[in-house]
């Protein structure tokens, strides 16, 4: 490899504009990048497709940085390579606002590929990325990097065992092994075989041995695991963290600032002015200037595909009106999804192994995404649900919408990728089904009851429980209207169709439903939702002076005017909530509440509904003891 | 094997009452007990030490069903082997408040050693066991049944690594590997080599070829597997799903009735006599006669450790004074930590590679559990959090406290054992640290904001959220005494000691911590926790009309009786919240809240402070607003 000295000085100026973050914003993350800078060089420089000007070309290779608290060093190539940061950025590290967060922030126009952090996350990311190129016929390559936190988690393991099924050769992860965690080194707790793990997950593995320093054999392995026929590649990166310091290869250079001594010693051993910091010598800016030239060369425009908008298809969902016949909410929208299916070419559906269960089966059940046909709208992705929710949240970064699905209270598996996709507003649609104890017979470990509060409590996340097929259609045009991800929840129980629920006033988040004959002798407004809001109105109609709101959307009603949430729910009026789940969230609405605070049991639906006294006539004597 | 023809009617029995329970009950899953019975027959008749008349006896092997959808077959096999069922308790499975509910719920007098149902738990709370037997010195055996769905959950390989790691010789997991989940064939999603998995995670591997009828294998291979002398055995066993019914290897025989006419199929093909259901012939009645007598024989009393009591502790805990000295509330932590673990034998503390982060070191860091060493009271899990939460359930079935941790944000990773620990009322200590925004510069995905509220949201489960070290050593001897999971929630910043916070009084749940200077003139009560107490006493000191009220604990402060509670929270008077969090659950106790209801932001503490408007002035403006 020519020019080596230069490359080497380049990899210095990444490994010092890092340090020098860290050390001014005295926060943050030196090891990493120390040891992970000829990695990145390489990569950036040498391999990866990708345009500055355009960072939303959609033919460019992807990067993700799974093991996130390394930012400094992804911040540092960003801004080197042409990326809209400057040297004030850098020196903005970790502060407020700052195009320099503590951890990468989805934002595609200055180059971070999808928010991360949280470990183990952006292996899955990358899978989701993977599969919407090769679903797209997009001939690129997708790089995550991570460190050892991240292929501990379990849902790398979920994510990687997918990638290899699927044979994802578009995929390419690139783990720092540096044989240290937070708590010391990785032998007191992680000593299984990797390289043998991901050959039995039907990866291909290649090694550098000397990540520090070995520029030509980075190159090599990553042009190699570039061009893998059939299945993905993890590249093992011998490195050292804290490469060059006096802490190297110790965990106390993981996470706190080297100081001005080490950074001293460091600059030293990296032959550099210790003087200086933040520094970027003229050979080096000038690599770059020629770099940044060669990349607008390489830009070829893409020809974006015309599919069918989403206006469109929220259009014809609502045409699909509410028939005579019953349905559980979960079969209502199954025929939502076959429209949605059918009418947008870029959306993808599937389930955690409960296809029939979520009722998500919407396409040619022999025909679905498999590693020799991607052209299908169906994914099975096993029984993965922590791994489904972070795929969709890598596919959703492509123009694709992803559909994902299991029962509510299997949230619980999920919560990080569901965090994830709402702090990145990720455009996510959910479909929990099973939504309440009302599943019956599973019992305890399968019936939410803390589920909705759980979801109603992550900003940026619409909620969403329609009553019938007219909601369930209204809840998927807000679906797929929102700018970021929502969750529907259905029953597996049948729900009779309600006579006034509407799909306009159902936007508003809450509405009127049930007005008591005399509108002036309102004494009780009950509000609802889902399954109860039929049970909520056959109370209103015995006690004759109650209004039913049906709230499938707090978010949706909290955006409301004073006017309109006046007019719904007037101050004047006592109010009482019915939900089949925990109270804890509903006094912000009502001044009581009617719910379950405690575990299901497994029981008939019949034998359920009374002992959980979620009877006509149990609710009639509650609020006679109230009003 | 002598006897086999007598051995196969027996394996037939269970196979044909646990289709007659699903039958019955018009609800269940009949497809894993027909593969799975002849393992269940050997493992509980040849292999397994147990005795039915003291089901807590501490020697015992221990089953888990982690697959806990076939617990039919597994309610079978304990009515026969003498635990206390009868036949109608088999009859009336799945129906309210059985002894045979839809999913093995936690009852050891029964038998059954853990909940099961969310898929993968089971191995990771074997791992748990095992580690508690190894600690303890019981010469015992912990069999975990499972099936596709379980080793495809992330929490499994998260689990069986560190089994491997730990080389648990004691742990025997029994994949029924009968080639269907729900959605298919697994060769839609799982065409891993799991064989080679569990090899790269220093697993023995065994496999048995035909686990519908080969005991003679089967028994053999237990045998094996029992004696493995450094690694944790996985035990492959091909079976049929469905085994004899004309749906055998069907994924429909999964979780749907057989039916009166596949039933009579079935019982045709096993030679038995289609007219009777429910049916235990006098040789099968004979058979187990003669197991219990041996079972009966064969048991040893154990001698029961004499360890220093939990009361104990609680009271040297409360010795722990607060010092003049200001702490973050996780250093409280620590303090109380060392003692618990000086004065308690059989506690184990870890965290998930946050040790000094969570303060959770406690022991010499040379000095913790491995593979060599179990006695030491520190275990480290690795980047783990959703096993090691789904183990800590595993230790806590012994007569061992495990206090784990991690980062609060990062309940997302271990919720559902969390709700697990919660449903079966497991005593397990969470330490989460890092409890608010106020952690600073890791930024939005390492800053709760909605953390609290869902930890409040589950039933069963203690939240508590100190404000200083009194009120940190409070919590523990609430956590210490409370017979179920405890969150622990601590800051990262430093808190300052609040004049009249009380051990006592916060047993409570909530107290008054700050009063103005004439009571009659009282305006207003501000509720706050954690970090938020002082800064509430701040602006009730400026204001002058207004209490403040520490509520470290909700859950608590709902079970007081009604005098306590209107003296601390009078009805006449206007509350106000102030907590650095989702703001949902608080309308239950105050008027208007004061809180955060978006994502937090990479900053310096100061500048999140300001930007969110958790300031003096602020608060003070917004009330007056509010008055």
């Amino acid at each position: 490899m020519n020019n080596c000295s230069l490359y080497y000085k380049i990899i210095n100026t990444l490994r010092l504009l890092s340090v020098d973050m860290v050390n001014n914003s005295n926060s943050g993350h030196p090891g990493m990048p120390l040891g992970c800078a000829p990695t990145i060089f390489v990569l950036y420089c040498m391999i990866m497709k990708f345009n500055f000007e355009e960072p939303l070309w959609d033919l460019r290779d992807r990067f993700i940085l799974s093991n996130g608290h390394g930012c400094a060093l992804l911040y540092s190539i960003l801004y080197l390579t042409g990326y809209n940061y400057s040297l004030e950025d850098l020196k903005n590290f970790r502060q407020l606002h700052s195009k320099t967060p503590g951890h990468p922030e989805y934002n595609k126009t200055l180059g971070i590929e999808i928010s991360t952090g949280p470990l183990g996350q952006g292996i899955a990311n990358g899978v989701g990325m993977a599969i919407s190129s090769k679903k797209l016929n997009i001939d690129n390559t997708i790089y995550v990097m991570c460190g050892d936190g991240c292929l501990m988690e379990g849902v790398s393991y979920e994510a990687a065992s997918i990638a290899g099924h699927l044979q994802l050769n578009n995929l390419v992860v690139l783990y720092d092994d540096n044989g240290i965690t937070i708590d010391g080194k990785t032998d007191i707790t992680f000593t299984e075989d990797v390289r043998k793990r991901f050959e039995s997950l039907q990866w291909n593995v290649l090694e550098v041995l000397d990540g520090n320093n070995d520029i030509q054999d980075i190159f090599d392995k990553l042009t190699l695991a570039k061009n893998s026929t059939n299945k993905p590649t993890i590249l093992f990166i011998k490195t050292t963290i804290g490469y060059g310091s006096v802490l190297a290869g110790k965990n106390a250079v993981h996470g706190a600032p080297l100081g001005q001594k080490n950074t001293e010693l460091l600059k030293d051993f990296l032959k550099a002015d210790k003087e200086k910091s933040f520094f970027v010598d003229d050979d080096v800016k000038e690599y770059f200037n020629v770099l940044k030239q060669r990349k607008k060369e390489e830009y070829i425009k893409s020809i974006t595909n015309t599919t069918k908008s989403i206006d469109n298809v929220i259009q014809e969902i609502t045409t699909i009106k509410n028939e005579d016949k019953s349905y559980a909410t979960r079969d209502s929208s199954n025929i939502v999804l076959r429209k949605i299916v059918e009418l947008l070419s870029n959306v993808i559906v599937g389930s955690a192994d409960l296809a029939e269960s979520n009722k998500t089966l919407v396409t040619d059940p022999a025909f679905y995404i498999s590693k020799n046909n991607f052209q299908s709208k169906y994914l099975h992705y096993g029984i993965r649900e922590h791994a489904m929710c972070a795929i969709a949240n890598g596919i959703s970064t492509y123009d694709i919408l992803p559909i994902v699905s299991t029962f509510l209270v299997f949230i619980t598996y999920c919560l990080a990728p569901i965090r994830m996709a709402a702090l990145s507003k990720h455009k996510v649609i959910y479909v929990f089904t099973h939504d309440s104890v009302f599943l019956g017979e599973d019992g305890p470990t399968h019936q939410p009851v803390e589920s909705l509060t759980i979801l109603r409590s992550i900003p940026n996340l619409l909620t969403i429980r329609p009553c019938d097929t007219t909601e369930v259609s209204g809840a998927y045009q807000i679906a797929l209207k929102n700018e970021g991800p929502t969750a529907l929840i259905f029953s597996r129980q049948v729900l009779p169709n309600i006579e006034k629920s509407s799909v306009e006033d159902m936007k508003k988040g809450a509405y009127i439903v049930y007005e008591p004959e005399e509108k002036r002798d309102l004494e009780l407004i009950i509000i609802a939702t889902g399954s109860e809001v039929h049970l909520a109105i056959e109370v209103a109609k015995k006690i004759g002076t109650c209004r039913v709101v049906s709230m499938p959307c707090c978010e949706l009603f909290d955006q409301q005017d004073t006017k309109y949430k006046e007019d719904v729910l007037p101050k004047n009026i006592k109010k009482m909530s019915l939900e089949a789940g925990c109270t804890l969230g509903w006094y912000k609405y009502a001044d009581y509440t009617y719910g379950i605070d405690r575990f299901g049991e497994s029981a008939k639906i019949t034998d359920i509904k009374d002992f959980f006294d979620f009877t006509l006539e149990k609710i009639q004597n509650f609020i006679k003891t109230k009003m």
